[in-house]
């Protein structure tokens, strides 16, 4: 069990510091990079789908995929003309910092403005693994239930930023919205939580400019390192 | 990363082995034991709900539930007078076979017709831990999404019985049942796919046969052996 312990350390260290890299590489090309986590089905890549046509030609999103088998996400955002690519990571629960690392040097020079790194569907394992990212964004749907935040305490309180998803469900589950409220407050005072429904727009607004300001805030921090 | 490959080989074939001596004390017992596999939310627990009242007196059902915090799951199935443990994994991603012998042989005879262990929320990690149980089912609700048994192929390719879920809102999401059940077909061509709402109450005859004839089988091949 010693043995286990010692293994995981050592991963998550080796993670830590490739994350380090990372994170001084987004710096330098000025870009703002979110870790989205969920279960699977919580409306990632439609989220994706929506935020790309809602932020239209303003500033340049670009997304990597984490999935264990199957193109099928990268292939959707890409066929509505957004720059995506996937990394298949062939059985394992959640992207780690060198698989970020490999694929992002793979891609050349993209000159993204945002980059949402989409994690594989689970809403456990990815919580651990910094990606370089700026801040973390949880999904949770409505469909699956309003007692997920205390179940599933480490990415709701790690998240800057929960998004309660598909509130066009709303008037069909048995959801409530000020228990989860309640719940996420409780693991981290300083989250914002917003609902929203990529498929018919609601809340989109809201999100579209938390993007805008933390990417402007990044723009100038940058810009006054210099 | 070789000694990661070999600490994840040792802990597999110690699982293997506590499996193997637990599917001998459910057979000594009696117990027809399923391992139920899901995302979060997908509706395990209120399935378990309603297949504690569809059973009646008919048959005893118990369940040891998984998950990383909260005594939430069991309570709720112990509300409606069922025996239920909750087995808490302390950020733990799955169940292992050790967890159910120890929650198991502290709970004493329960004297269980069928035992359902409901696993920590988690379409993948608990997909390799065989928990001595007669079969596995996944489960994938409506509102999750069509495209998942070709992106999450380990769980649906070793799960014996799939049940789509949460089918009243089918007229509410965009869901290509058809396609669900090719794939499942393509990666299991054993398994047996049913459509069940729990909280309508549609389908759920077909789950209480399945069970009840599972059963039966395995009464019938436990008395042969004697």
């Amino acid at each position: 069990m010693t043995k286990q312990v010692d293994v995981k350390k050592r991963i998550l260290e080796e993670n830590e510091k490739a994350a380090a890299r990372l994170r001084g590489c987004f710096r330098d090309a000025g870009t703002l990079v979110v870790n989205m986590i969920s279960s699977p089905g919580s409306g990632k890549t439609t989220l994706l789908e929506a935020t790309g046509a809602g932020l239209g030609g303003r500033h340049r999103l670009g997304v990597l995929v984490g999935d264990i088998a199957t193109e099928r996400d990268a292939d959707r955002l890409r066929g509505t003309g957004m720059p995506a690519r996937q990394i298949l990571t062939g059985g394992s629960c959640h992207l780690d910092a060198r698989q970020i690392d490999g694929a992002y040097s793979a891609w050349g020079s993209p000159k993204l403005d945002i980059l949402v790194i989409e994690n594989v569907g689970n809403l456990i394992c990815p919580t651990s693994f910094d990606l370089g990212e700026d801040f973390k964004v949880a999904l949770l749907s409505v469909a699956e239930g309003d007692d997920k935040p205390f179940k599933y305490p480490g990415i709701f309180s790690r998240a800057a930023v929960t998004l309660v998803t598909k509130t066009d469900l709303l008037p069909h589950v048995t959801f409530d919205m000020a228990r989860v409220r309640e719940e996420v407050r409780s693991l981290n005072p300083a989250a914002t939580l917003l609902e929203l429904s990529a498929r018919t727009g609601e809340g989109m607004d809201r999100w579209l400019a938390l993007l805008e300001e933390r990417l402007a805030a990044k723009t100038a921090a940058t810009s006054a390192a210099r």
